[in-house]
């Protein structure tokens, strides 16, 4: 059946029941929850002082293509990237907010899978989708919000890099955008290879607990690498009136990307984006403090700098010269 | 220039200084924000024990057409939209999230115009316009999530309507329909009946004075008038399990609709929507009150039965059949 046939009330209705069926009884986001779908506004109970709030959109064609990625893996992806802001942040995510526009001719199907599958990565993390709206467009656009609260007000912000840090990463890079490659463009490679860097692409996991870590080890400094390492690292630049420098041989290659995409597996960590990994900065003490006790790898890929601007360099001290640094809408 | 041109970081930056510019230096939300646009997340300190959350899309050739609207007008409906919901929940809004997707070939000047009347409509709300998101798209998409907070933790919702409770609406019905229907059309009316029809269609006013009186007042159940008086009615004795009877005589109708619409005045008032006036049941004793100190006219226009269904009755107290009753996305 299409959304055509259903219509908005009755497909609001299916959605509803599905957020509903979910509801964990042991979720201290849920038994916040005063009014959730279907009044004019959700409502729920505030219990800390501070307040995170992101909105973040997937655009069919823009974002996304229907013909590389199932609803399933879109309904993660449309929740992760958000959750995503909120670990750069070192907060908690705690409630969702989802605004949907989609196609007359969407299957009933393929829209319950995906509230399923962002129902199913918003309950991992104890979120609780509380409201949203639904209308018809020519392309499906998938807009969500996330609310969520800090511990004890500790941030970590864009603007606090300071001279003589050190750059760390979490995991490593490079996978999405050789996925996305991959699927793209029907690219063959080993079952194992194939496994990790459609996962890598289709179904990023935030980095929740490794926000919340830096936060508590005294960390100021993080952004989520989603337009990639380059493009995001001058953001934190451009925030914190700093420079940085990168050396190109340090930077966590994925694997996969290594083992398949020779040459190009640099520009892919260093310019790929939507890695969802963590990019910080802090001192070198509280850096290998994190590295020991973090859950995954956290590699120092560079120092922060008084001058401006990022030099990347390579394992010569030269400096190399990137065709791309990274995604940027608007210019191609 | 166009957005292409400029490209998606220096359009931030321009969007920030914008808003960064209109920033009230007596607003109490804007005391409350610890970190605006231009961070993963928007942070501020709550205040309030209740927090309201809406959001809300305006679509491109499904909500409104470039001809017939201005950025003006679009940046004013986009917000105004939004704090109808808060308004029809009996709040008072706070923090607003931007999130636009543009096409390539659009007017960095449009997206500034469509900014600042934003910013415009938010100020006079005390509503600080804290983060969002740019993309690009093929059509232009306006996604607003407002938050809010509710006094003393009192709410309208849609679900406490009771049999016996007199029905009434704030202000006039119609106008918004009639606008939409004179401008598509080209249809020419006097000076004076054109300037309101435009008004009531272009840049509604959100009821919120009213939504907090209502509140104060015992009112415990209301809804904004978006898809039509019907459809929307029909979402409250849905959520209440209650059914309605509506006196069409009684429904206040639009001056200039009545004078330039003949016949179809009484449809474009019971189905026509997006007059956002606050639909409310109450008791006599109550909406008596109400009627006396609101600042806008307040009309009784119906009932709320324990018979399930709404009725519309003519003067006669015949049923009325409507051809429609509101507007519902998927169905035409």
């Amino acid at each position: 059946m299409k959304v055509s046939e259903l219509g908005e009330f009755q497909l609001i209705d299916l959605l509803a029941e599905i957020v509903n069926r979910s509801r964990g009884r042991d979720s201290t986001s849920w038994q916040r929850v005063i009014i959730g779908i279907g009044d004019d506004a959700a409502v729920w109970s505030v219990d800390k002082p501070t307040q995170l709030a992101t909105v973040d959109c997937l655009i069919q064609n823009v974002h996304f293509s229907l013909d590389t990625i199932s609803w399933e893996d879109l309904g993660w992806k449309a929740i992760a990237v958000n959750l995503s802001d909120i670990a750069a942040m070192g907060g908690t995510p705690e409630f969702a907010l989802v605004s949907l526009a989609l196609p007359d001719c969407t299957e009933v199907e393929s829209v319950a899978t995906l509230y399923r599958e962002m129902v199913e990565l918003a309950q991992q993390f104890d979120v609780a989708l509380v409201g949203g709206d639904v209308s018809r467009a020519s392309l499906l656009t998938i807009t969500v919000t996330v609310l969520g609260s800090a511990q004890n007000g500790k941030l970590l912000t864009r603007s606090s890099a300071i001279p003589g840090e050190k750059i760390a990463v979490t995991g490593c890079l490079g996978g999405a955008a050789a996925g996305l490659e991959m699927l793209a463009g029907g690219l063959q490679f080993d079952p194992e290879a194939t496994a990790c860097l459609r996962r890598r692409f289709l179904s990023p996991v935030p980095r929740m607990s490794e926000g919340r870590l830096l936060v508590a080890e005294g960390v100021k400094t993080a952004i989520d690498i989603s337009d990639g390492l380059i493009a995001d690292l001058n953001q934190i630049c451009k925030a914190s009136q700093v420079g940085a420098s990168i050396e190109a041989e340090q930077v966590p290659v994925e694997p996969a990307v290594r083992a398949n995409f020779g040459d190009r597996s640099t520009e892919l960590a260093l310019a790929g984006g939507e890695d969802y990994e963590l990019l910080f900065t802090a001192s070198p003490e509280v850096v290998n403090k994190v590295k020991r006790i973090a859950s995954c790898l956290v590699t120092v890929i560079g120092e922060i700098t008084a001058e401006k601007g990022i030099r990347v360099l390579d394992r010569h001290g030269n400096p190399l010269h990137l065709a791309r640094t990274g995604w940027e809408h608007f210019v191609r």
